[in-house]
């Protein structure tokens, strides 16, 4: 595993020469949830954030107006490196570019967030079965009826990702992702759905139905897709988000962010 | 939390001033399972111990003939320290004396095994509630499907204690006890009871009914029980333990058998 298979990864996607989903690429290397917010909101998403350490755990935070991100890897810029963007007007993906050099702008901020890529990783690793993977789907993930801590204009629920587990593999998914804080951390709900607000389990709000199995037990994480819902609950004028499942590769390692 | 506590424990064990359960006594304190073992069987035992970790784990093994125990306590005579003692007898307990300095052998292998409390102590310092302490019983426990990997005459299913929890609890409950493997470590199992060979949970083969609530989840961890089934299974002529609940007070801190 080497750090020119993140560069060239990033460089074939700077190129145009990938625009879909990063799972899979550059395995062993850190992807981000990436949201681009204007100065005069970034504030409160930043507060928000830090309320909601789970669902939106900060890898970094750039200086307003810079597309760069030093801190995750050398070459990085955020305005060309991700495969697909969505800019948002007003809580509606209006576009979808692939690059958004052409509307960047000098009061920009940009958050990348942590994934759950990185503890998919060290699960898979470590023995743990993860279906959606060798389904080659996603996770189902689901609105909850715990509500977020607001800050300013952000709030709404709680969005979860969900992976079916025998209760050996649930066992060992904790203890992994414990040690992960800044990739979402320790699952936040095991077991009864309807406790979280959840009424049909096979009946996902994002990804494909789970179809779980006898004994297997549904493992709750909070999920990045909370910020997109937050931004969704805030309506901002203007701002721009990775599309789905287009992430950021950067040069971290996945196993340099574990806690031990 | 003084270690004069402990040694008061002891003192007034030794003096046949008390003869009871020790669940409550010197909190803080790592008490232990005690197994008494001839010389000739005491190799078999170890292996058995070493072989089943979870339930079996090995705080100290006393030289042969010795009843003392410095690396647990400056002063523990492990003839005279326990509250109460079984005597068994070809898988028979045969008496059940405060004291055995009579019965005491040249060829007698003291092992002390690590407990539950420990656990259930950290369990609580940090917010989890067992009903079971609230309740003032013991928790319940079962003989499993699960076979131990037996040494010499060895052997016997695997015996599982069982605590309801909700499912927050039972998140917290498999992160704190993983830090504790000195004293059973981490759950073996969650949720569905039949998978382990359990066909009704409200009748444990040990203990009270636990009446479970609602969205209450099962979780299981080997139990300090499995040694006295492995020797009900081997029926050795002579051996000793402690009777139920009647543990050794040791000089450790709960707080140091923690792995981080």
């Amino acid at each position: 595993m080497s750090i020119e298979t993140a560069r060239a990864a990033r460089l074939s996607t700077r190129k145009g020469q990938h625009s879909q989903y990063t799972s899979g690429m550059a395995p062993g290397f850190v992807q981000g949830n990436v949201v681009i917010m204007p100065q005069a909101l970034a504030g409160d998403f930043e507060l928000f954030c830090h309320r909601n350490p789970s669902a939106c755990p900060i890898l970094s935070v750039a200086k307003a107006g810079d597309p760069m991100l030093p801190d995750l890897g050398e070459d990085i810029n955020i305005s060309t490196d991700l495969p697909r963007y969505c800019v948002w007007e007003k809580g509606r993906c209006i576009a979808t570019p692939q690059d958004i050099r052409d509307i960047w702008r000098d009061d920009l901020v940009t958050f990348v967030l942590g994934c759950s890529f990185s503890f998919e990783e060290a699960l898979v690793r470590q023995g743990v079965r993860l279906r959606h993977l060798e389904d080659g789907s996603m996770p189902a993930a689901y609105r909850t009826n715990i509500p977020t801590v607001p800050a300013g204009r952000f709030g709404g629920p709680l969005v979860v990702s969900m992976r079916p587990l025998s209760p050996a593999d649930a066992i060992r998914a904790i203890q992994i992702t414990t040690r992960y804080p800044r990739v979402h951390g320790a699952p936040i709900h095991i077991g009864s759905p309807d406790m979280i607000g959840i009424a049909d389990i096979e009946k996902p709000d994002y990804g494909a139905s789970p179809a779980m199995r006898p004994h297997e037990i549904p493992v709750f994480w909070a999920c990045g897709v909370t910020p997109q819902s937050a931004i969704d609950h805030a309506k901002p004028g203007f701002c721009i988000t990775h599309a789905p499942g287009c992430m950021l590769i950067t040069d971290l390692e996945n196993a340099s962010l574990a806690l031990f």
